[in-house]
């Protein structure tokens, strides 16, 4: 199969480094100015050194790409989606590999319905340098889907087994957006606080302050859930709590949250994450007082430690 | 004068130094085990090095102090009342010479009112090494005085000028426990910020987001004061805001807070700042959601720095 991945970080490294070993045609797209000749995985899912294909100009794209894999942060999303429109004329879908709530709601906005494939990714990377990614923990299979239903199954199923294939494991599910606001949950719940306090989740969820804290954040999560009719796994918040502390937390006690990292470079996902429940608490008239306050502590340190 | 300094950390350390090197009889009470010979002072008030005289037992105190001086951190204030009870059936009078909320309140309840003087310490003091102190900072004079009015006046003027002309700026106020709020107020809102963020004052006040946050918690602290009418010297918010951004943080802006050094540590004098208007709240029935947070963050954060 034929990819474009768009931003090479810690993500993207991965996909384009696996599907390239793969025989896939790949290609990452670069910042401009930037160059990248080889990557180098190591970590769980074992070692390897690739040569890789990449661009820092869409327009000298020789080829079309089936797929297009979006993983930049977040915050770079808009322009991300900016500059991939040159291929919005051909018959490429975009795979949204990102963290947090927005970067669906707005590829589909520019692609269309139809279009727009998202993905629930919960393996950990971590980019050591530039060109070389430790796969530090899977949580679980990437789950692909279209929350629309439109994007034919098959293709899909497809989809699916080439990145198996390929060392991602990867499966397809229809209720993919649900998979989405599990993890968006537990990455509200553990990632800020964990970045403040330069926490592991055991520790967060072993700590009584910070436990509390949590369940404010969940609950205040639900009541935006139900507010907005945002399908989930969970009824209640009682329900995910005992997920959250039983399930999700163990396997990965022993990690800090990637915010971590980004706080001390000064930006983080937050906006996308408790800040994008803030937003759609405020579209409802609802008050997050533990979220926001999270939010502004968050948004304290990054000004704090922007360059 | 005779003195008997309780606790030789920072501020015990500045005591026990200027009025030993003054000529007073003097007497630093150490743990148990500990000692201490000399003190050396550096900073704003000049460089000096005196040798002091210390006890880690008071039964062996072998005169009869006329000013007990507490200077332990808040959290110790019971014990070491609790250790000075040899002395109540002195003459001794007692000086709080400690952060926040409570420590007076404690004192007169064991001591009995007519024996406790109150002072508003608003000098920086930080402890190089153990016996090796640093004033870095003089915001105002120390100001003592009696809040019940029952100490003689004649007695707390010379005691000012003796101070004074030990090299410790102090002056007598009746209003003294208006400018302890005052300082309670201003630490309340700069201190946990300053410490969980490693931001200087100056930094937190020009923040949007922590600007917000102090103003949310000076909300609530007014709220506990009109509540419990306790005497301030501002009747609203607003009125001691202007102060506190005008006034009190452009001379410190540049300056952490101590409680960035007790967090390090894992111990924090924050029960006698926002967790005292936490529990003067709940005496009212009245809810302070910005200083609950702020005190859940430094308990969690204590908890996970405690060795």
């Amino acid at each position: 199969m034929k990819f474009l991945v768009v931003g090479v970080g810690a993500l993207g490294s991965t996909y384009l480094a696996f599907l390239t070993r793969a025989g896939h045609e790949a290609v990452g797209l670069l910042k401009k100015g930037r160059t990248l000749e080889r990557i180098r995985v190591e970590g769980i899912w074992g070692e390897f050194e690739v040569k890789v294909k990449t661009l820092d100009d869409i327009n000298r794209l020789d080829f079309e790409p089936e797929l297009i894999i979006l993983t930049v942060k977040s915050h770079d999303t808009e322009q991300a989606l900016e500059g991939i429109k040159p291929l919005m004329g051909s018959k490429a879908l975009l795979m949204i590999a990102q963290n947090g709530y927005g970067n669906y709601e707005r590829a589909v906005k520019v692609f269309g319905e139809g279009r727009v494939i998202l993905s629930r990714v919960i393996f950990g990377a971590r980019l050591l340098n530039w060109g070389h990614v430790k796969i530090t923990v899977c949580g679980d299979d990437v789950v692909i889907g279209d929350p629309e239903g439109k994007v034919r199954e098959d293709f899909l199923t497809e989809l699916s087994k080439t990145f198996s294939t390929a060392g991602i494991p990867t499966r397809h599910e229809r209720e993919v957006y649900k998979y989405l606001w599990d993890k968006i949950l537990y990455n509200c719940a553990l990632n800020p606080l964990g970045a403040l306090l330069e926490a592991t989740y055991g520790q967060l969820a072993r700590n009584p302050h910070t436990r509390e804290l949590m369940d404010r954040i969940l609950e205040e999560a639900f009541e935006v859930i139900k507010a907005h009719g945002i399908p989930t796994f969970w009824s209640h918040v009682e329900e995910y709590r005992k997920h959250f502390y039983e399930r999700l937390i163990p396997p990965t006690s022993e990690h800090y949250p990637s915010m971590l990292e980004d706080l001390k470079r000064g930006r983080t996902e937050i906006d996308a994450l408790n800040g994008a429940l803030l937003e759609l608490a405020s579209q409802k008239g609802i008050n997050l007082p533990t979220n926001e306050f999270i939010v502004r502590l968050i948004k304290a340190k990054e000004l704090l430690n922007q360059p």
